[in-house]
């Protein structure tokens, strides 16, 4: 199963008990830090967000309100002594940031720290359980965002059957992959009888800080969840431009030209107390859409 | 009048929803802020802090627990821009590190941000209001403690009788400065008869992060009130040492020997949940203590 957790869906300042951006990709246990605003590792206490489960960590980009809790995090790492290995994806200067900070404190972390440079669309991480892209979004400075994308799982032994049949364990992994075995006097045992389909891996997107951009929709295409800034309400949309920035309705249109199921919106200016009217405007575009609550859990199915 | 609030009471991580170093020194309108943990610009805003009336940031060493929230507060600053310049007071350091956070976010701050480098003991800030001092502690990396010392305040002018006196407006200034008044005729106006001696100024003392050291006494001594770190309680001396931090009875007999009149403790390990037996256990030193507890104000007098 895939979800998000929203540890922070404010843009810039702190402001309404709203924090800097920040959610956490879940993936049978193992959780994917997207950016990570001042305070993310309180949130994180408050959310009850198991920080020992983290490996990876992706920034979208340099300016501040995504990524200045980062070092806080890194260091409590270390002090809980508690990880195994580290990685974070990011834009090249981070690295040099952190070990700065690092070094002036005369800090050495416990656990081995990976930096990965993200400089263009390009494959982060490709196991048996998922496939991470990223891809380059419409801001002032290098931004990206970032795909979720589950492996479709294996075919499922229906183990009864499968014995009833005498096939030998070492014919189970061809099973899964969609194999009919055919028996040592011929017969045929297909597989579609002995095997069921396994649902399609799920897929989410994190579209960072961007302008309405439609370069962006190859990369989201029939994604079952994205989530889209919307840092202004509709009436803002010169200076949404001038700021790099989205609005509620460019949101909703990127969700319905890129086909995907489902949309959430965050990113809100600090000057909005109500957020209401961003999902009634969004809403008029793209219907299946919601705010990005800070603690709540979205599954992504 | 003279204030401290206490923003974050923690040592190195948060825990037990308390949080890394951060104080405002409050002098007649104008907030001094004193360290600046991560989410400290959070916390200014859950304890209503103006943080338009602060143009003096110290930062008393570069581990993260006292520094981490700066960066967001002077971009903060740089959103709110309701400021006319801003002076930050600490280990060299720190400038290349905010620099080089601003120039990869290619952010350009609209208001003047001056940096002073502390090396040692020395005045950092001597007006008709205020002096403010640093001095050395004993930790890992360079480390400094601050005094603030209140002008003691001129005469007061009993307004009436100076009128009745006769006294030209040109001398009301010597008056405040304690000068009798000689009328033409020769008569002597004595000083004490028209004016009031003003109280003292207040003084207080952040200690920071340090082992127990003798040193320190000789900038505070007979304080109105100190606020000195208690990481440990008192039974775990040596890990206190190794650590370059100090314990509860530490922190009394620091208090006592300075012959202050008020102690405040605090940076508390994120081991302990109860802070009752820190305040047991420096009282037995030192009676008049106080845990510095987050969100609250002390008066300094």
């Amino acid at each position: 199963m895939l979800t998000v957790t929203i540890l922070g869906n404010n843009s810039a300042v702190p402001a309404f008990n709203r924090h800097p951006t920040s959610q956490v990709v879940t993936q049978d246990g193992t959780n994917y830090l997207v950016d990570c605003g001042e305070g993310t590792q309180i949130q994180m206490i408050k959310y009850k967000v198991r920080r020992g489960k983290i490996s990876h960590i992706f920034i979208s980009h340099l300016h501040g309100d995504h990524y200045y809790g980062l070092i806080g995090l890194l260091n409590t790492f270390g002090l809980l002594s508690h990880l195994q290995e580290l990685h974070v994806f990011a834009p090249a200067p981070l690295q040099e940031i952190i070990e700065l900070q690092l070094k002036v404190a005369e800090t050495h972390l416990p656990y081995a720290l990976h930096f990965h440079t993200i400089s263009g669309n390009a494959t982060l991480v490709d196991n048996e359980q998922i496939t991470i892209k990223c891809f380059r979004t419409d801001h002032r400075i290098p931004t990206y965002g970032f795909t979720f994308e589950e492996k479709t799982r294996k075919r499922k032994l229906l183990i009864e059957k499968v014995r009833e049949q005498e096939i030998p364990v070492t014919f189970y992994s061809s099973l899964q992959e969609g194999l009919d075995y055919t028996k040592p006097d011929g017969t045929v045992v297909y597989n579609a009888d002995i095997t069921t389909t396994p649902a399609p891996g799920n897929k989410y997107a994190f579209c960072a800080d961007t302008r309405y951009d439609e370069r962006i929709i190859e990369h989201i295409r029939g994604f079952d969840l994205i989530y889209h800034e919307t840092t202004y309400l509709d009436n803002l949309q010169e200076q949404a431009f001038a700021r790099f920035h989205s609005t509620t309705r460019q949101a909703g249109t990127i969700a319905l030209k890129a086909g995907v199921k489902r949309l959430l919106i965050g990113h809100f200016s600090s000057k909005y107390n109500e957020l209401e009217p961003f999902l009634e405007e969004t809403k008029s575009v793209f219907a299946n859409t919601s705010l990005a609550m800070e603690g709540q859990t979205y599954e992504i199915s």
